[in-house]
């Protein structure tokens, strides 16, 4: 794992917030104007990045980290959770650092296993 | 993105092989007994795995890296692929690399675009 990476420890304290469920501490590392490219499409800025994420944490049971990389401005993490309706749901993250803020990222999961759940 | 990693090297050799459509070479990287967490369960095998791959790079139109890190023994890359189906279908993996194999693949895409295509 790359050391002293600053995208990499950005992203680490914002996946620890978040997956502690405190959303404040979470959107402190997301710039106002994020851009997020999601499963279902583009979100833009810290308000919708919120409401997306919201849900989500609701219904997060546990998390492990697989693998997190960086460097100066970049960070790829993947990890697995389980959650209330998905016993394991993976996701994986790419984002991109400035001023010690996530400014974007590209998210992904498999968004089949919540679809059937909710069928 | 850290140089001289012997997983990211593998890993990226790898890549470079199933999306250029060179299954053989890109099985050249593959463990025999390989291991594949992928969203639709588990898949063990050389067999079993290019049977896994050999009809997704059958519809691969175009493949962009979005990242890729590694250290030693593990790498993790993100990417972005244009299928006939789904125009946009990223994909992350994070491979377990031991003497010059990929022995263990957690590998990540969504099903949902797929899943719709063909309904």
């Amino acid at each position: 794992m790359t050391e002293n990476s600053t995208a990499l420890q950005i992203a680490l304290a914002y996946h620890k917030a978040w997956t502690s469920k405190d959303l404040d501490l979470a959107m402190s590392y997301i710039a106002d104007d994020i851009v997020c490219d999601a499963p279902a499409g583009r979100i833009e800025g810290a308000e919708a990045y919120r409401a997306f994420m919201a849900p989500f944490v609701q219904i997060l049971l546990d998390v492990s980290m697989i693998a997190a990389f960086g460097d100066e401005q970049t960070a790829l993490v993947m990890y697995d959770t389980t959650t209330v309706p998905v016993p394991s749901a993976p996701g994986a993250e790419c984002v991109t650092v400035k001023a010690n803020k996530i400014t974007y990222s590209r998210f992904l999961f498999d968004r089949a296993p919540f679809e059937a759940a909710r069928r």
